[in-house]
């Protein structure tokens, strides 16, 4: 429940930090199993990575959300509360989180390291550079794209068509300008002048692969299998034909270490990898996971925004990679967030309404069937807001009620790991009880087509795809270059089940609008780009970075 | 003497290095002094730094070279090998070196850590992403431009004229087709279209304020004064004006303290800040240097290039800005770089020419007459190499001695600080016999015309300076805006006393082109650029990336 005065980034210089070491000694990891990063942060060794190959794997749990709205849900802070919940209950835990890109940290969003009294710490350093992840990213991104523009520039021997360079350059920030840029101006001296444009660095092929690589030889095959451009044959041109999966991956050879924090309780955190789930997979590494499935008897990790984006990506394309199976799954939902999708305006949430509330559940209910479907328990956690009235808690506890649908209501966010205390011990009876069937939602030797059918009919409640000339087009090209048998990653708005953020709370009878495909050879799967979405986020009118500062010791100001 | 068969990154990988905490007993430092990033890489905390003030100085030495050329001088590899050979005779000794460039290394030049044994360790660390810190610019370089274009694109409050944006993105690559760019294309939702262009990050103004700052308070008054762009009224708009110094800081709170490595031999190295100098200063940060003079006894640092850019921006821009004052310089040659300036072709280098020598000895004599204007006590350092004949040697000691000219042959790339012996008690002797008058070369009080003309006549050696009509017409409007009493910042051709880079030697009677001046507000310069340079380098035919790899134990392979 908010009932405290402070604000995050107080809250959380306020809290008492314990050396990294003694977080990594829970896990049994010493000294040489870490490079540190500061006090606070270390990395975890490939040895030691290695070394834990033989350990059994402890429970995942997948943390997933309704359909986002500006009221916010609160699903990494209750991913953090969880996590700290389950520590309190004497269990050994790991928390597994993406890292923030610093482009909403500087724009609307703010940090992304939980709120209140569940945060990872220091929030600061990870809402910021952090271990130096998504600059390394960024860079190998770049130096692709320059090495491409070099290529050309030298005699082309490759015979790349400039019209036909499907590889953009990247900025971790929200840049609008950089969305459509042609570059290579200038004259002869300059390179060739071309088309090109920015994609922010967490919607970048370059972190799918990061977040999708087993190890470092994974890495290196993905990054040479990246699909950079088409010659003027038509025929694809990869990373590893310019001859650079070496380099780029060298760049990354750090980045690829998943890195360990702590909660404001001292639970231990793994935070690493952060691709954005409307625009790409949305899943924290596959080393991170792994490596904390082998640390821990309890691994809680969420996916990003909706179970529509994030969840239906971590079981169809990061869970079929990796070979996980989640033994249980937590969709979060706020009251507020569901009187929105029930028809409210945000300045109005304060007032009770229970029609309203009633209208959203149909949200809430579109996601637990999603999750249903792929077979796996679940809990519904209700991230308690102070505004939250008795009749509406009555209500909504009724309604699961009837639904049969275990619910938990939760204060992590004013209380911290004390606050989930009830809501770890339902999940922890729920995969007691419940059976566990997961399965993917497809089978991937269906046709693209087909694959994304079933994730918009299974998934979003849709009526049917439609694909513009142009995906239809792309849809044959790949098939004839062999490319169909990799999972579909749909970018789509993520504040609406269907492709228009507009629609609100359970649409049906809608057609999903594809209006582009890009094939990921390297991350392994085919995107389908839906409605407006952008790969390039803008800033607000007053964004986020005219309250941050620093003040003359160097402690953070203004990050929220 | 180069004798060994091994490459530098295999001597490197055959080094052992010391827990960074040990190198930094040897200075006092403790744990908590330091942040570490990874086992062999510190940062210095500000606390430190703080408690230090009270403490005296130590000595400096600059080391600077003649012009540079194809044969290579070694510059960095005498700086860290008499660094060894200081701490091998019992001295308290800090090598203070700047960050090497991800662009270079890539590119044509390799890593920048030295060679053979006098390199600084680790040189896979610190010639990749090392602590981050240049990543850390480039974000808070492309963010004021993110913001810059969202104050245009949410209403221009400011009336900033777009056609008159000085602020540059940067990527620290080379990329020869970001040079000129347009950006904002696609139509009102993605920003107002403008021309734009990328800087190579070690040449931004970004980079030159992190190395100017004295401290982080210093820092944010840097980044509040920088000039982005001019209004409509054409009256200069900064960072300040944005209102976005405070967030920019924070971005570079980290950056900004020193970073803590070490050499071969374990002597303590401060790594921090790299600013080109050949478009940019040139030299390590002011925050590495002073606190490197407070930890050691002697200090040794260089400045880029030859004396003509790296040595006179130290000397008229740095030593002025800190206070700081070197106790002697080292004047670093190899006779294959004099034969060159003496007119050979770097394939005929292996052949023994007397002449060719005493032809190229007039560039070596330009920068020792440089030095001796400064006042300073200097000693020449012949960095030897196997193809170096007896009599080449003869001739090279007989010149020095003519002209009253203290040299020494060092052998620090094949026996690291044993090999700079030598050199060490030479100028250990000359600084105790020589007087110092330093000062710098002009008073601030001049004109921006005249500051400019005497580095010309004094420094390069040339009759006279002309100026485009541009450059005229920027320098009215500086005087005007009141910023004529700024050091001067010229930005040349390393490869030549003049702007023509085949100018080899010691040229005369020649004339200085500048075709264009920047304002530095936040670093306190003016930058003249002359004939061709420029600030963003391109790739080779077949850039060093193209060797570059990592094993599946994450080690660099071919890096050099």
């Amino acid at each position: 429940m908010k009932t405290s005065v402070k604000s995050d980034i107080e809250i959380a210089q306020s809290s008492t930090l314990k050396p990294i070491k003694e977080i990594a000694d829970k896990l049994q990891l010493n000294e040489e199993d870490l490079e540190y990063y500061g006090k606070y942060k270390a990395k975890i060794t490939y040895e030691k990575i290695n070394q834990l190959k033989t350990k059994d794997d402890g429970k995942l749990f997948l943390v997933t959300s309704i359909n986002p709205t500006p009221a916010g849900e609160g699903k990494s802070t209750v991913t953090i509360g969880l996590g700290d919940a389950l520590s309190k209950l004497g269990h050994k835990t790991v928390i597994a989180l993406r890292e923030p890109s610093l482009g909403p940290t500087m724009g609307l969003k703010g940090g992304a390291t939980g709120g209140g009294y569940a945060q990872v710490l220091p929030m600061e350093d990870i809402n910021l550079h952090f271990t130096g992840d998504f600059h390394a990213l960024t860079a190998a991104n770049n130096a692709i794209s320059a090495l491409l523009d070099n290529h050309i520039h030298q005699g082309n021997a490759l015979q790349i068509d400039p019209r036909r360079i499907v590889w953009k350059r990247a900025v971790d920030l929200n840049d609008r300008a950089l969305r459509k840029v042609v570059v290579g101006l200038g004259g002869p001296g300059q390179g060739v002048p071309r088309e090109d444009g920015f994609d922010i660095t967490v919607a970048s092929e370059m972190m799918a692969v990061l977040c999708l690589a087993k190890d470092l030889e994974d890495l290196k095959q993905r990054i040479a299998n990246m699909v950079v451009a088409y010659n003027y044959d038509k025929n694809p041109i990869t990373v590893g034909d310019l001859g650079i999966a070496g380099a780029i991956t060298l760049l990354l050879k750090d980045a690829l270490k998943p890195n360990l924090v702590q909660t404001i309780e001292h639970t231990p955190a793994i935070v690493h990898g952060g691709p954005f789930a409307n625009i790409a997979h949305g899943c924290n590494s596959i080393m991170a996971t792994k490596t904390a499935l082998k640390l821990a008897d309890y691994v809680v990790t969420e996916a990003g925004f909706g179970a529509d984006l994030g969840a239906e990506k971590f079981l169809d394309i990061k869970s079929r990679m990796a070979g996980l199976k989640p033994d249980g799954v937590v969709i979060v939902a706020t009251i507020r967030a569901l009187k929105m999708h029930g028809g409210m305006k945000k300045e109005d949430l304060h007032q009770e309404s229970v029609e309203a509330l009633k209208a959203g559940l149909q949200n809430l209910h579109k996601h637990v069937d999603t999750i249903r479907q792929y077979g796996l328990p679940f809990v519904v956690a209700i991230n308690r807001f102070l505004s939250d009235t008795e009749m509406e808690i009555a209500e909504l506890k009724h309604w699961c009620a009837a639904q049969n649908i275990p619910v938990s209501l939760t204060e992590v966010w004013g209380k911290g790991g004390k606050g989930g205390i009830d809501l770890a011990n339902k999940l922890l009876k729920t995969i007691e009880e419940k059976e566990n069937n997961f399965q993917p939602l497809y089978p991937l030797e269906l046709s693209i087509v087909e694959k994304i059918r079933t994730v918009v009919q299974k998934v979003y409640g849709g009526k049917d795809v439609e694909f513009s000339s142009q995906a239809f087009k792309q849809i044959e090209e790949f098939e004839r270059f062999g490319w169909s048998n990799l999972p579909v990653c749909i970018a789509k708005t993520q504040y609406s089940l269907s492709d228009d953020p507009l629609k609100v709370g359970r649409p049906t009878d809608f057609i999903i609008h594809v209006r582009e495909l890009k094939a990921k050879l390297g991350a392994g799967f085919i995107v389908a780009l839906t409605g407006d979405v952008l790969t390039m986020p803008g800033l607000p009118k007053k964004p986020a970075a005219f309250q941050m500062d620093v003040d003359e010791n160097g402690n953070a100001v203004g990050l929220f």
